[in-house]
């Protein structure tokens, strides 16, 4: 079932563009648990459009309404509801969709897959803004991850070819982590922000799109927590992860740099620090199969550019099985890896959570 | 529940290193079907020990005795379910393990999450053997695929910093995605191939291990399977992949390069080919919104160097808290990704047979 | 997770019965199905309250709004979500409730679970207002089955000891099937159903309440449809049915009198009529093994009394851990069987087009 | 997925009954916890024939093969698998089975649904065989409800129209729960069971069979475990013991008698005992909305009479679409509700263990 992840923290999803609404019901948000929903809508903020450049100008308010599962802002047991209406209009803009698909785009697919039922309008549910409830039960997730003393942060770690300062795997503190999220641009370099911001503004001149990567870390997550095989930490991440639009590869640790090292510099050492167990540094990037070591956990995420660009394409006309050139209108996004950072650590932290509900059981 | 995956093809993995036997039951093979045994034992033949200087020379004849599920060779609708002994003898090699942990193994993570009650012996369920049993799952998908016309085959793309030939994105075949496979050494180009066993050698030769890539692709894969979200083809295939020990990155069609591309480059333009839609590249690896485009889906995974090594590691003892110096013994692939290759395919093949299954379900 | 339920056709109900709304998400409608939202209103209709004598006199419109899956009318494939609003003010009448549990209720096994957390407000989560969002669900699965030629039907069988005349296990057409739910008091025989009302009537008198039987029956399934062990329609439906406050027990065919019978008696014999396989009678209730024989599937749910009377009854102040005397007010149905037939109908038509999708990998 | 149950004790079962073997696979048995077998052994004894007059004759020596899951009778964590060889010959007694379907069996259903594909042999994966992998799971269950101080007994309440002497819903000890299952013949009231054995006795010597009625409670299962909706203890107790073959009706409490009482007689008072919060009644039958209230868990399960007699009985061929006259030959229970003592054992300690295990996330 597509739209429902999660084994014990389980998010189920439901919208489309341009339907009515979009939410997500969350069922095993533990009771007595309070729920600080200006927080939430604080961090539904990160991802919400905001007219800056690398943003569309689409106006969507996404404030969330509680339909149940709270009272008085504390979970009560009973599944989590959460409404965002869809105050765009079902514009006409989306009508020739169904005939000719835009390239990097699902419209074909979803078209065959759904023998042409599919909601064309604004990419039906295949639109990125099904990454406001994600980020919504994300949020919860990462309340209630901080109430334990774990941090869940990212930021934008490459865009155009242009780096942010890099993440050491070790000794990042939650502060590290969070930082990037209090800035409108969500980098460690504020240098690298700007040059990245000018290559996408550039992009956009053309009216094209740029790619990135997003680095996501979680601290404080205490040695234990994940499985062997299909539901470890590694799985469980990159299977959300894959689920935000236009990710295309999530690598951990060392990632794909790790196939070209030696175990000997790859592996990292065991040391007893102040009588505990410790690290001498994180290759790993937190994980053990598929369990946390106790270090930050540290995955990024990679982007393709957005797909929904301006420049004429080459596609088809599906009544007439015609060869024709596709010229999109409209605004979005020129480069999706930034307003994603949200949606990365909404997914590394349900995900973490998950897992954590699931330790529960270990013994 | 880390050991069973899939929705509609489901697989339960069970089995230690060193327990009586390792198997797996699986659900939704569909009655009918005729599951030729000796094709599935040449593809696990494949995964086994070879003796070869790039695997280790533990005897594990890995021939599955069919516990149920199949009648005269067919499935008769039950779960199937198979095992494989293990018949090497519960060694004391590993007494130790359990208060020294290896670097870059499960041991200490296990130790933590399950209060020393795991079973330490071989790396237990953590260990490289139980993709034996995902083996036998991915070969009876690969059977029930190719019936369909849909060819799963994956090589050894890079060891050590050395490339095998690329495959292109684009017009692949299900004889190249198959050729590797009949290789002792599985590369498209057999020069290659040879450089990056010398530098298995040579690792091997200073007690080291080297990492790599395993690149996989599924053709012949109609328009339509997969899904939105969380259960497309990107998400389940990533899922099972991570699942593989040592995988510590995945990623599909340009991958982490397509971050650094632009939109009116990564498009894979659609054109019309025989009056059906074709598309003109495959940037995107065969899916677009975790569904199936028609063409090739390529995926690459990224493997680090083999965890047990040879040289001096520094660790820790768990019982007296104190720093120690740890020299393993015994022989182990100093490269895992070569014997990882059918495992990948395994991976590939059980995720992409539960999407045609969930496919039958779309309208 | 308690509120989800359906493997393929899968439901997840969410809401408090004086949260802001309650409402379902259903994955797994066929795309390009189109829904009769007006035949899905007026199937609402048969379970909301009817100011009858036997129901409550709460005011609930019960008019769901679709919040997405549908475009004009048909399944898009993504999921379907529907919400129905509360417009009842969170009155003051449940404040003592945290102190002083109901008998018969869950108040007091929900304030244990749940560390005094739960909703209390008209029963919170465990409301029999929740099988309103069920019977979204429901309706549209008896929308789907109808399709396919299937009906789903319900009658009061039995109240205060007084019976509905007997449907035969044998012969049941649709029109015998659907005939009672066009009934604003749903028996096959009206005069019985006169001395039913007059029973809830009396019973009503004195603050008091009776129990009652529900039957159900499917006509027109084909044979094979479910499977042996544990996803099998009498589990399948017996789980559902089970979901539906105040229900004890669930019976398929002859049920618990079938325990009395001899096999001779018990086995129906197969016959060929008009050249097919046909069954010359039907003690099975429709099921064999799990699976659907083609006859009609019959299924009996008992109802124990309504908890809810004005009778006073001995409780205890949970605060103070002393004994006390509880005196209800307000007005609840005095027979929660004669609402819970579109209810039974509903869980029945989930569960059989449940299985009606898993057929479709069977082969 | 039919052979799978469970959320969290999740039990997988294979095997038909004359494939190599059958067994299952259970995930989530907490690490740590010892298994004692000779008990788990003495448990399946029960369930096996055992040669005297209620059962079948043949000679099935049940004992599992531990395949994985224990290190030194501790689980490890990892997935508990176990094997039980089937001995018996595949035998040429059931080549005309797949023409000419047993009344009263899933010969002819599964026929359909597999499309002749089906095990035809000893009813396949139908077989009654399959509850002793079932009693596997639930005979660990049972060992790790107890060491919570949780006891799971059954007796048979009622065979051939003739009762056992009734538990009382109250105040029923472990000690009487478990009492029954230590004779030969599981009931509370020897002289009653004298007479079941002897209906028994003259329904074998007619060639035809009798039913029965299983009561199955649970003690010392603390409040708050189970949840509303659709993984409630009654959910999930029933699902599971639909799963036995034969089961028509399952009922909890006062069952389908409750459905003739009235409100204030059938809600149990509260009341303070000893400090505590205690119930004055137990109709209920220890569960409210699907939550455990503290007070005994007791269930029903109505048995139809074994399907397989000697009397002859009208059939088909399937091959010439003919009537004809079946006159079965072999040995059989000709009453399955005894042998099912076990097994409905094991179904509630499969669900009650599943629910305890959920109930470590609700706060």
């Amino acid at each position: 079932m597509a739209s429902c992840v999660g084994e014990h923290f389980r998010v189920t999803i439901f919208g489309q563009s341009h339907s009515a609404g979009i939410g997500c019901v969350i069922e095993g948000v533990p009771a007595g648990k309070r729920i600080d929903l200006q927080e939430l809508q604080a961090f539904l903020a990160r991802r919400a459009p905001s007219g800056l450049s690398w943003s569309t100008s689409r106006k969507e308010a996404d404030i969330p309404e509680i339909l149940s599962g709270l009272v008085d802002g504390v979970a009560c047991g009973a599944p989590f509801a959460a409404l965002i209406r869809n105050t765009g209009a079902r514009s006409s803009d989306y009508k020739t969709l169904r005939r000719v698909p835009r390239p990097g785009h699902a419209d074909y697919v979803a078209d065959v897959k759904f023998g042409g039922a599919q909601d064309v309008a604004g990419g039906g549910h295949f639109s990125g803004r099904l990454t406001a409830p994600l980020c919504i039960a994300g949020g919860i997730a990462k309340q209630l991850l901080a109430e334990e003393g774990i941090a869940v942060g990212a930021h934008v770690v490459r865009i155009a070819g242009i780096d942010d300062a890099a993440w050491p795997l070790e000794d990042l503190s939650s502060d590290d982590v969070l930082a990037p999220g209090n800035k409108a641009f969500p980098v460690v370099d504020d240098a690298a922000g700007a040059r990245m911001r000018q290559a996408i503004e550039e992009a956009r001149a053309w009216g094209d799109s740029v790619g990135g990567v997003v680095e996501c870390a979680v601290t404080g997550l205490p040695v234990g927590i994940g499985a062997p095989l299909f539901d470890g930490l590694e799985n469980a991440i990159a299977r959300i992860i894959f689920g935000i639009p236009a990710v295309k590869g999530v690598e951990f640790g060392r990632g794909f740099a790790a196939a070209d090292m030696r175990g000997s510099a790859h592996n990292d050492p065991y040391r007893i620090r102040d009588g505990r167990v410790a690290f001498a540094s994180n290759n790993a990037g937190g994980i053990l199969g598929g369990i946390s070591t106790g270090e930050p956990v540290v995955v990024r995420a990679a982007f393709k550019p957005t797909s929904s660009i301006f420049i004429e394409q080459d596609s088809v006309d599906l009544e007439e099985m015609a060869d024709v050139c596709l010229a999109l209108e409209g605004r979005h996004d020129p480069c999706v890896a930034v307003r994603a950072v949200p949606a990365v650590e909404a997914a590394c932290a349900i995900a973490v959570y998950d897992a954590m509900l699931e330790a529960r059981m270990d013994r």
